[in-house]
């Protein structure tokens, strides 16, 4: 399953600053190959460099084609994207929907993901060219994105699924059971010696107790800084401040 | 469920095609309250009305404040974000992940989404007074995305769970098996009359057929239009070139 099969292109784009973001959005996503259709001679290159920032490779490696079908030619599998509604929309899906197949094909040689012009999109023609249209979710009263916001978002959903992220993880395993009582059996001590409650009224107040120390689930470093916090509590009760 | 609880709440940013770029990210998915600590003395406003494209309300309504915990201060949740490792970061959950929790809180009042500075994020302190910590999925060799990349992105998975967007719809629903035997039967007629298959093939020649005008689910629509097909080849072939 390989992210390095997967082409970005780009048709017609105006700006060398969405050119540019494009080119750190793909990065951030572990995409490299950056294919651009037709750029506009206007482009501001300067402004392409500088929001390219840690993603100067991508841009200095963009290729360059006169137009759409050479651009996807040798591409086993075309996505293109559509923010508007219109003639074949109806069959649009969205991002995330589009994924699984995409990576399949991916397997089989490159695939293309593809982006129309700031102000006009892709042409039905273009449409016509791509296996799928996807549709980026959007408020319907401000529903244009920008087009490198646009190609984060669909290179996002194709990372989580085919790239090489790793969430955090917690260092500290989950409490069990045993040490979780222990931890509240303290707590329930030290509570009763320092006349925070009474006796008869313990186990409600412990329950209280319960609902803020354990409404998610604890790890063992939890317990252990809840437990050393009512010892040493219960230790400056009897000897007062240790300072 | 609302998202209209949301708060988006900026750290101390420097750039104004930033925080333009925010509010036009924010109004794609929905959002339109942004508070903003302390920004850079040096932001160039014009950019900031440039890139805020049609959601110049959001940037015009944005709320100012001296620190960030006055900026959070009448929020019920708050949600951190952080591109790096380090103290806290190992709790940190993917942004998709803290969706639900967010729309919980958001129906019992204000809820903060908080991003740092450009250049150094949110620092150890601002990160405790969170009630939970996001870290985006990036690329291992260029993981730092462009601040309103990193708020599209959040912004965009409360969206696609809390938001009005409703995925375009088939307008044609799908072809029952039966429709589809009688398209298939009628090119069956059809690829013996004209010669392309023979009587002893045709089983073999037709699921070949079926391979690629069934390979997804067919609609009506898609039914009619192939049958239509078949019909008016048979057709063309019995009496010639219509025109």
């Amino acid at each position: 399953m390989g992210l390095e099969q997967i082409r970005i292109v780009l048709v017609e784009p105006l700006y060398g600053g969405n050119l540019g973001s494009v080119c750190r959005a793909m990065a951030n996503m572990g995409l490299a190959e950056l294919r651009v259709v037709n750029p506009s001679t206007d482009m501001n290159l300067e402004d392409a460099r500088k929001m390219s920032c840690h993603a100067r490779h991508v841009l200095e490696g963009r290729r360059l084609y006169e137009d759409f079908s050479s651009a996807i030619a040798d591409c086993v599998f075309v996505v293109g994207t559509s923010g508007l509604e219109g003639l074949y929309r109806q069959h649009a899906v969205p991002p995330r929907a589009v994924v699984p197949e995409l990576l399949r094909f991916s397997d089989a040689g490159p695939v293309a993901y593809v982006f129309g012009r700031e102000d006009n999109g892709l042409t039905n023609e273009e449409l016509a060219m791509c296996h799928r249209i996807v549709q980026i979710p959007s408020h319907a009263a401000t529903p244009s994105l920008n087009l490198a916001q646009a190609v984060l978002l669909c290179c996002y959903e194709v990372f989580v699924v085919g790239g090489d992220y790793e969430p955090p993880v917690e260092k500290s395993p989950f409490a069990d059971s045993a040490s979780r009582e222990r931890m509240f059996s303290i707590w329930n001590d030290l509570l009763l010696d320092i006349g925070f409650m009474k006796e008869d009224k313990a186990d409600h107040m412990m329950q209280g107790i319960r609902r803020v120390m354990a409404r998610g689930a604890l790890t063992r470093d939890d317990v252990q800084i809840m437990m050393g916090v009512a010892r040493q509590m219960q230790w400056a009760a009897k000897h007062g401040d240790p300072t």
